[in-house]
């Protein structure tokens, strides 16, 4: 961690007993900044809200965390942000206080190296063990209970890959384990719906609104994997990725990955 | 909160960025302490091991646990300890980092009032509208992903009651917020199975052991609950509680209820 903002202070600290720490009661989001400018701000910005209205909490003014964003990124060419908002309380019990205020946590990353790299040759990965659990009331939201993606990304590997593919408990597919998943089939753009688990990427948003005409959200049982023409991966760190290989089965990087590569890269229309 | 040890140093800080903060990667146990003795000492342990084994974190000595819970309780007749343990490591990501040791949290709070108000007159209690997903990698263990009991508690009533009755998303009767649940049916007293959710609980252990003869873990559609002559609560704090009300449905305080009561107060040989 490079710098940390608690509440708008300089600390690295929180206190031993907090609703985030003792429940996961809260929401984060991970931003990529550039010379004090956070990509897809607004975006990051609506999701946490939707975040906040679905768990009940209160969302900060996005004038502070903006503040608070090019606080800890100052003087960094390229960083990693985490904002994480947890719900304030005292005492031990699930019931929340009412008018509970939101404790905000920003703090700025290194920015992880051979990104570029894996943009241009892919990833392998597998499907994991795992299988995530179906609670619409959570479904879709960047909340802080995350054990599930701990214990995928804990899985014994047999084979060196660089990320999994989660399916849901009815073996739908549904994301990888930090990043959203799209198909290419017949030139069709398709992603899985996420009302019931998952988190609605940014990048994710980004493309079903610019590609809307050729994106389709849909359940997607894991059979459908190997029909795929091209496969890859979103991140708002990452961007997009292309996936070369889910256990036994490989992909060709395909032009359309390519294409929407250099869209999100470049800004170019599509 | 009284007092808190993290890691055995007197403190009431953590760091900002931990993984029981990002993710809820951490367990808990809830004890009651009397006179620096913590009741059902070794249930308590043995559960935060399996949970410890479930996760894939590094159990500390029960020594040093036993110790601190015993300094933080130091001088207070009749306390309520928390243990949290979340899993190390630093940076962003999922992946836990191989041999991480487990940060301890051990905390002193104020006994509750009217415990044994409740436990004479009962509770009424209400059935949730969330459903807790099912998820049989976290089944049974009691993890920090707290979100579903975070948002059952904070659902709005149209009546006062005191706890509220958790469903499975297969209306199978899972618990309360905060305790499980037992229905007695024709002199045989049931309790839901815990595999796929819920905590299973150090009384509800103790009563299913005592009991064995008597008891039965089973699935208990919704649908059950009004055959039910007597339907009672367990928890570590608060012990038995009658349950006198689901909703609109009235239950008499019964003699196995007050049996077992007596049994748990009194360490009565059943």
């Amino acid at each position: 961690m490079l710098e940390c903002l608690v509440n708008g202070e300089i600390s690295t600290f929180v206190t031993a007993t907090n609703r985030g720490l003792d429940y996961g009661d809260g929401l984060f989001e991970t931003l990529s900044v550039r010379d004090g400018r956070p990509s897809r701000w607004q975006a990051h910005m609506d999701r946490l809200g939707e975040g906040c209205e679905r768990l009940g909490l209160v969302m900060p003014p996005q004038a502070v965390l903006l503040r608070e964003v090019q606080t800890v990124s100052a003087g960094l060419s390229k960083t990693v942000v985490k904002i994480v908002l947890i719900r304030d309380g005292r005492g031990r019990g699930y019931m929340p206080a009412q008018n509970a205020t939101s404790l905000r946590i920003v703090s700025a990353h290194a920015w992880p190296e051979g990104i570029a790299d894996v943009a241009r040759k892919g990833i392998r990965t597998r499907v994991c063990t795992l299988r995530l659990a179906l609670q619409p009331a959570l479904g879709g939201i960047k909340h802080l209970n995350r054990l599930e993606q701990v214990l995928a990304s804990a899985e014994p590997q047999t084979k060196e890959v660089a990320d999994g593919i989660l399916l849901d408990c009815e073996n739908h597919v549904i994301s990888a384990i930090s990043a959203n998943i799209f198909l290419v089939v017949d030139d069709r753009i398709l992603t899985p719906r996420l009302d019931r688990c998952g988190v609605r990427g940014i990048v994710r948003g980004q493309i079903l609104s610019v590609f809307s005409a050729r994106c389709e959200q849909r359940r997607i049982l894991v059979d459908m994997l190997p029909e795929a023409e091209e496969v890859f991966l979103s991140n708002s760190i990452r961007g997009i990725v292309p996936v070369t290989a889910i256990d036994e089965h490989d992909y060709a990087i395909g032009p359309l990955t390519r294409e929407l590569q250099s869209w999100l890269q470049n800004g170019l229309k599509p």
